[in-house]
């Protein structure tokens, strides 16, 4: 019953027995080995244009790699104030980027704001060599809130950045949930939208520990490979992050594990959502993949607590609490927390005696 | 008739006198001649403390290295989103610091909130080792906006940030016109009020090109002598830096040119309070130092420049422009840009044909 | 038939048992899972001393890491020229030190000599700030040519680091064939001789991808816990790191692995020495433990490859090739390319009709 | 009578008198002055090239940037070991470039030996993504014993380094002396040899502070500029290093300058070499430029010390020591230091009562 996040699930079957299957043998190190070397055909299909994959081990090190390379030291690359980027990866991308300037932007649902984008370009260059050079804008897809940019969302943030000459980020360690709850071709989403390199995520949603940088376009490409060694994001066995990569994205593995997910939180949503129409109970933003920000009463929490719901309060704020579903969620437990959560809204009211006013 | 900035000054006669008195013969390298090595105990008294004492050339230099000796490279420095470390120093904070983040803070005339900065440190912690290590806060003393932080303010944000284990940074790069404009003395504004370690200006204030990095707690000293070299500061002709600095607080000298350029920006900012009870002409905010922020009609504002008076246009806005004072600024212009700026108001109106309504 | 390297060997099936059976459920991320929790006291016990333990994925990440937690950015760290630091990282260490400076030293057999450590540490400091600030020895154990510091020369190397304040560190990528060779204790071999921080290797080993860096010196862990999330190698499933380390030092594991590979090793090097009496190849360093380097005449080189031996040759030299067994070496394979050998060798003798010169 | 190193030396009047001449009145900073402004014009002229120039105030800065400029952070950079940017700047190259590598080689003379740069450059790409990427060679011109290379030498070795893609860079700390010595053209020994960038030197040679970057390639100069202010090098009273620059290149006053301080070197040396011819004193490297290195009996060495001569003893020897003459040694100095050199050997003598075997 643990709703805290879905980087607390485990190894999908699918891809536990890829690792086991990959396990024969000596194979070549550094990707060399015949998994790593077709895994670039695979991503290539997948996405229907020629890119280069960096197989890495965490989301932290995809964002930062891939950040790392589309500005100088001297650059400055813009985010949502609550990008993981920005708040969750303890400066990881100034540490890659050598001392570029992450600048936090504002926006409704954790999405940047398009005219505050432009706004940003516009003043881009006023104070010269005062000021960094602008040169990327990174995006979170889905959200640090559960929200989605809609693929002309994505291409009008693009098309700013891309007309002063800024890189085009996404960070993608829910690119899964996204694609299946929006339906568009991941091909939609990134390069045909202007995305130029992509941090693709796994392990949030049935890998061990496997993201991939994604790299679109091909300018950008330059000296990542170096990059990625000289942080230790060079596996020697590399075969076996490879091997979790190429069966996710086989035969819409990824998409079915998401699928269950987003299912779960939706089920979840429209429960709590019903719920908040009798109670003190608040749905905060869209449901649109597998994340769900509530507000709920403190004896509520509690009580979902005390009975081994777990689920993370939400820094910064008295009362709103995340939950979070995986392609391992147990629609059960949906229905149970849900039950419970009427439950204890219920005792609440009775407590006060003031009759069932919650529900 | 130049209005743009104080470091467009030139040297006071004074303090080129020194660098005169000082190019006699051979002098030991690197600091270890005899003008720098009285400097330690020039400052000491200066600040009633012991100090430790880097000459540097540069306000940037100043900043950056005294923020390096406050963070880990893992840590963040809190400042406010108009301070200069911020935004008109192409990254050099996080140059120099490894890749620390620079986190903005808002607040009221370019000043640090001080409710604001409480809540920032309320969170401090809470996303672990997920978030970089608060580790400095940055004051501009005197700020973006010509606003001075007043002694007992100075005294409220130290000591929040040292509750939290936090050190305390003053950039001084108008240090002078603000213990100038207060009257209070160096010691209370600094490390009796918490300062940790202070950027002393005096390159807008008659030097050729001298700062000096003050560090008072004797904690936070260790490593900048390498830092110092490592950043190219170290001069080989180390005298000549010091003789200025030494020439510049003998006998009282910062605050006699400070004086000047604070009394200039007086009398500017009163006649363009008085203009702006007749026209559309708006002081912004309280000038405190040798900065005045005024909104000029744009025909004004033109006027002006083509009579000859240089001053910025404020990044960011439609209509505010800059004009600073210093030490050189000659009050006769200043009577004469009050007046051309009459002028400019009364012929505007003619021109209206709507009467003297501005005057 | 791979001699190429020991990290081209897969998982050992313990090993991959141990990921398998944590596989079950929801369990805490970034190291709060029961497993990752239980890991310190586990490997404070194998070291018989009170240790900080940070898992990661690959030797350079532990190296660097470790490298990182010894030097301020301002220090340099002294190892082999031939130190996969600083030759087989593309720059990790500077990277991750922030731009200190690894300075290489000779000695016989991959091993930093007392003599010029000594000799290089009684000129520590004669420059003053012009030179980066020694801090740190580092030492690969097993060294780049398969040789071994014996206990005493740890202890010697050590005593004279510390003895001019620098710290110690030993790169065990190849930590249990060291002491599976020697026979010493983990705790001799490490604290005891004074070392402060390890990289502990298993992947070589028969991990899938596990280091841990095991940190002795407690004064030395400040912020390391922030430096390993920085740099993107802080696992959200570090329970599948940290079960391949626990069963990698249960029972013995670890020492049982490390022994086959090194009993591989000696055969091998045996029979290439009883060859070099009668042919042109030459064995060329004590085989200590599972590395062999041998000069073989470019037919003999040829001859193996052409019949499926796998192995590298060494770069910089015209006729040195590498030979590395490992925990999966079928010790068939040991004897076949011996015989193979033998048989080029005489080949190549009647060719030359010379007769059996060369066995 | 101070013959310790020629940034000992003071301003030369003609400088100082441009410090001077630029006071007057309000001037644009950062480098849009009219003295700035017109630098470009004269060094190019200078220089027979179009060039880029960005005046810094010290050589480890000018070093720095210019090493910045050719290497990306994961980049390695070769150099002599005794070279300045390698033992002498506290590491500022490994920070200015973001951790790249600075890589020791041996030579003569403290010359890059050309086949070494071969063979090292035969090697590169052997470990592909394993190693740095070899990015730029750097000379110093003088090199730090005081000797020169050749115009052919510096095409030879820069042909190298750009055969393999490498930039390359001179350090001319001391490039009047260069120049002066062998009466080539500043052309023919940079751009027209192959020198990507250079750093000019100023300093030594008269200055109060000021070095400037030189950009032959124009490939090269991207950035640079950001990176100038970054490193707080961006001076606002630029004026006042122009000025020094643009004297300093007037008329040929730094190569008259230079010549000062070579004649007197040369004088010294061949004092010392007369000497040498009866004493156990001894003169150890061809003395091209302004430093002697010369071998004294401790006797020697302390009397001359005790009468007031001061010079330096050589880091890392016993008995060696470094004289360095610049364009403000009084050449009755060098007579005397010499007489008092032949007194010591005489006194020395007598007093071991071996009759004047020394002279």
């Amino acid at each position: 019953m643990n709703f805290r996040s879905d980087n607390e699930s485990p190894i999908s079957p699918a891809i536990l027995g890829a690792i086991e299957k990959a396990n024969i043998g000596m194979a070549y190190s550094y990707g060399e080995d015949l998994i790593s070397q077709r895994l670039l055909a695979r991503f290539s299909e997948l996405f229907e244009h020629e890119v280069e994959v960096f197989p890495v081990a965490t989301g932290t090190a995809a964002n930062a790699l891939a950040i790392s390379q589309l500005t100088p030291v001297y650059g400055s690359v813009f985010c949502h104030e609550m990008a993981h980027l920005y708040s969750d990866e303890c400066g990881a991308p100034e540490f890659f980027t050598g001392g570029a300037k992450i600048v936090p932007l504002s926006g409704e649902l954790a999405k940047i704001d398009i005219e505050t984008l432009e706004n940003v370009m516009g003043g881009v260059g006023d104070l010269g060599v005062h000021e960094t050079q602008a040169s990327a804008v990174s995006i979170s897809q889905s959200t640090e809130l559960g929200t989605i940019y809609k693929v002309h969302e994505v291409q009008q943030l693009a098309k700013i950045a891309h007309s002063k000459g800024l890189g085009f980020h996404m960070d993608g360690a829910r690119f899964a949930n996204v694609i299946q709850s929006l339906g568009c071709t991941p091909a939609e989403m990134t390069w045909k939208a202007g995305v130029d390199i992509l941090s693709f995520g796994a392990t949030k949603n049935g890998a061990l520990a496997a993201e991939a940088v994604i790299v679109f376009n091909q300018d950008r490409v330059q000296g990542l490979d170096r990059r990625h060694k000289r942080a230790g994001h060079l596996f020697s066995k590399m075969r076996y992050i490879s091997a979790q990569l190429e069966t996710y994205i086989k035969d819409g593995l990824w998409l079915e594990l998401a699928a269950h997910a987003n299912k779960a939180a939706d089920a979840l949503s429209k429960g709590f959502y019903k719920l908040s129409q009798y109670s003190p109970i608040e749905v905060l933003y869209p449901v649109e993949v597998n994340e769900i920000f509530v507000k709920l009463p403190e004896s509520v929490a509690k009580g979902l607590k005390s009975r081994g719901y777990e689920f993370h309060h939400w820094p910064g704020t008295r009362d709103v609490y995340r939950l979070v579903t995986s392609f391992f969620t147990d629609l059960k437990d949906v229905q149970e927390i849900l039950l419970a959560t009427k439950e204890l809204c219920d005792l609440k009211n009775i407590d006060e005696d003031k009759g069932n006013s919650c529900l």
